[in-house]
């Protein structure tokens, strides 16, 4: 009989907060007939965000064809029927296995998005399609660590794929700290920080992973910062790994996102490896549950690529309904197209609506006295630092805050933080109609816990 | 730069044929104008079967439910109305993240699946949602696997799952060797010489892994054979992986499929772990896309089960599309229900139109001189052997086979064979129009082409 003590240390010290025992507490509430608010997850139809029409209609086109023909006209919108049809052109049918890499016309059309998006050409084949991008990730992690000295330099705080993942791969952790007293923008000197410190452990940092815009922390990177990192790969020696899931939610008028496939071509360098990730999970789709997205490499070579695909072929391929939303995600109707204005409208609809909430999250944050909340400038949390009694750690906190108000969030701890800090991650996805409340009671709960933990 | 030299050699060293070199070279041949058949790989809707229409038009609704109201009466069966009404009053719909196990509906449903199937109880927590059987095999051998000294006993042949993942494991292959003579049916006698030939190499076996009906081999086992490997793995202390996603496809009237978990209850056998797979790539629904699937686990200790679930949680759930055909495969309609008549109807002709092919190919193959195959009983192949000229080697013959014909197999040496033997894997799968084409084809090809090597 296989026991606990058997299983290899890397499997049992891996991490993932995000599901954690806090989680698990939540669902025992919620099964004992408690109403729980899941802020722990950026899982926005969880939390009533509608699917995009779009993507839905041809979803299902594409699997029952037949409707094709049968529904009532109408029903459809011809460039709906159009994108269905061209989809069972291009393929078997979602329900065969596709290619390794993923079908060979969504990698194409990633490819146009990417040129669309940064001017800049992508090759088809260099790009892969992925169950979410958490595997895309766990692709080039994989290839990335050889032994127990093969470092990974990861952001602190970070989001606990990494760490896992890197820890399930027997790799090495490289943390950088970036800078909370500065709008969570990292710096060359902490990355100089962490490589020297990792070699002093005698570890070789073979990548510097970046999330952009920010997981947990909120953050968006400019230009500048972009275009320092890819110096610092360059001249240690290093791959990126661009986690850009965020891409499309950045809130502020003085942010935009930069790729780092812009930077990296608008600088001509061709001597760093770049692995970026997107995903159907975040945006405004919200696709979460359809698992789809993709990894695109550059200043890759051809036998790293092919090592990808074997990988990807072992477990044959990304499951073909989440690639069809990427491209669904990438090749959205056109101005002119008759599914047009619907999806403009549902696309401003939930963008705006996530970028008042930031707002609101932001702000009766940094309302509550011991409660400092950097801007909420991108991507679906905010990550407040929290002032605690001595003795009282973040978990407390957020174990307390879910029992009392059944509002569940994750302790910092579960992302990294400098020493002697506590914070938390919450999601800004809970309804319009409830995110002022859900504020409100994090608030009052806080005054609270504080008062009577520090009494 | 990441470079090929970098990578580490247990990806290096990981091996998967059916989508190898030789599938690489015909995807070139058809870019070129060349029609080619695909007879490498069970995936039964490239080749023209057709999807369970029950399977396809809940998945319809349930990602565009507004058909419900808006479809003319009659589009839809009124049990197909209600099942998907059903799967999205139990979740958030497809487009949120699942519970890291998946559904618990649909775990349930399995529950109650086997429990139908083999009289015995299951239980829902102990069931694991997975992206095809694949991703259920990785997260078992994942947690048996702790280092180099872990061995997995697989049958030769094998499907090459099983090697590529111990080895990117860093585990050892402990190889048994299926008895060819005696329809690839094994022996405890095979089982504890391939056990002790690792026990003298300093190898500690873990798991004897089972794939009942037999992959590459067509093979299908007696409930004697099951009971036999049970006692062995008891005596032996070791866990059980039951690769059973060919549970629908038995062929032959004599036989009939036998669950590893239903002798394990018969037995009342208690201290042996066991995993075992199913899927919804196979059988007769054929939709390998969808990447669905289960991992069933019994005498597993809760901690175990955790740290499976938090493998799950690092890339968040399976894909909700393929835990909803899951769901619709251990859930079909039911006898008197609208939508059984043309679900009887079609699941039968899947399956007696594979069981037709299936003798095609074995009568076909036999009838040449040089080969031999054994009886296709169940699965979706047939691994036969082949004479061939001395120092010409079955990769030589299937790449000149593809070359020749269009047709593409598998050589054996991609699943393991008894050294000095050579053999290929076709599937049974092309269209009836093209089968008896398909085996001329390659009758007339070994003549012709042994001919020639042997001159």
């Amino acid at each position: 009989m296989i026991r606990y003590e058997d299983i290899g240390r890397q499997v049992r010290e891996a991490e993932y907060a995000v599901r954690g025992p806090i989680v698990a507490r939540a669902q025992e509430l919620e099964r004992q007939g408690r109403k729980v608010i899941y802020c722990n997850i950026g899982n926005p139809q969880s939390l009533g965000q509608k699917p995009i029409t779009w993507v839905r209609q041809v979803i299902a086109l594409v699997e029952y064809p037949e409707l094709i023909e049968r529904a009532p006209a109408g029903t459809f919108p011809e460039d709906v029927v159009a994108t269905a049809r061209h989809i069972l052109a291009s393929s078997y049918g979602p329900g065969a296995y596709t290619e390794s890499k993923g079908y060979r016309f969504v990698r194409e059309a990633v490819a146009e998005y990417i040129h669309a998006r940064d001017g800049i050409s992508s090759d088809p084949e260099a790009i892969f399609l992925t169950d979410g991008a958490s595997k895309g990730v766990q692709a080039a992690l994989r290839l990335l660590i050889a032994g127990e000295r093969d470092g990974i330099m990861i952001p602190i705080p970070q989001y606990p794929l990494y760490s896992a993942t890197i820890t399930l791969y027997g790799g090495a952790l490289v943390p950088y700290h970036l800078l909370e007293n500065a709008q969570w923008k990292l710096s060359r000197e902490v990355l100089e920080k962490a490589y020297e410190a990792a070699r002093a452990r005698d570890i070789r940092p073979r990548a510097v992973c970046v999330i952009n815009p920010g997981n947990p922390t909120g953050g968006v990177l400019d230009e500048r910062n972009v275009e320092m990192v890819i110096d610092f790969a360059r001249e240690r020696g290093l791959s990126v790994l661009a986690d850009e899931v965020y891409q499309a939610n950045v809130w502020l008028a003085g942010d935009r996102f930069v790729s780092f496939a812009s930077v990296l071509e608008r600088k001509k360098v061709r001597d760093v490896s770049l692995f970026s990730f997107h995903s159907v999970s975040k945006g405004f789709l919200g696709e979460c549950g359809h698992r789809g997205g993709y990894l695109e490499c550059r200043n890759v070579p051809g036998p790293v690529l092919d090592e990808i695909t074997k990988l990807q072929s072992i477990s044959l391929c990304a499951n073909s309904v989440g690639q069809l939303a990427t491209y669904l995600l990438v090749r959205p109707p056109r101005r002119g197209e008759p599914s047009f204005p619907l999806y403009e409208k549902e696309r401003s609809e939930v963008l705006e609506t996530l970028r008042t909430k930031a707002q609101i999250v932001e702000r009766g944050l940094n309302a509550v006295p011991g409660i400092q909340c950097n801007r909420v400038a991108g991507a679906m949390y905010a990550f407040p630092k929290i002032q605690l009694p001595p003795g009282v750690t973040d978990d407390d906190y957020c174990l307390a805050l879910l029992e009392e108000t059944g509002i569940c969030v994750v302790p910092g701890s579960g992302f990294g933080q400098d020493p002697g800090t506590a914070h938390f991650r919450t999601t800004i996805l809970p309804p319009m109609s409830e995110i002022e409340a859900v504020v409100k009671r994090i608030a009052e709960f806080h005054v609270a816990f504080t008062r009577r933990k520090g009494a």
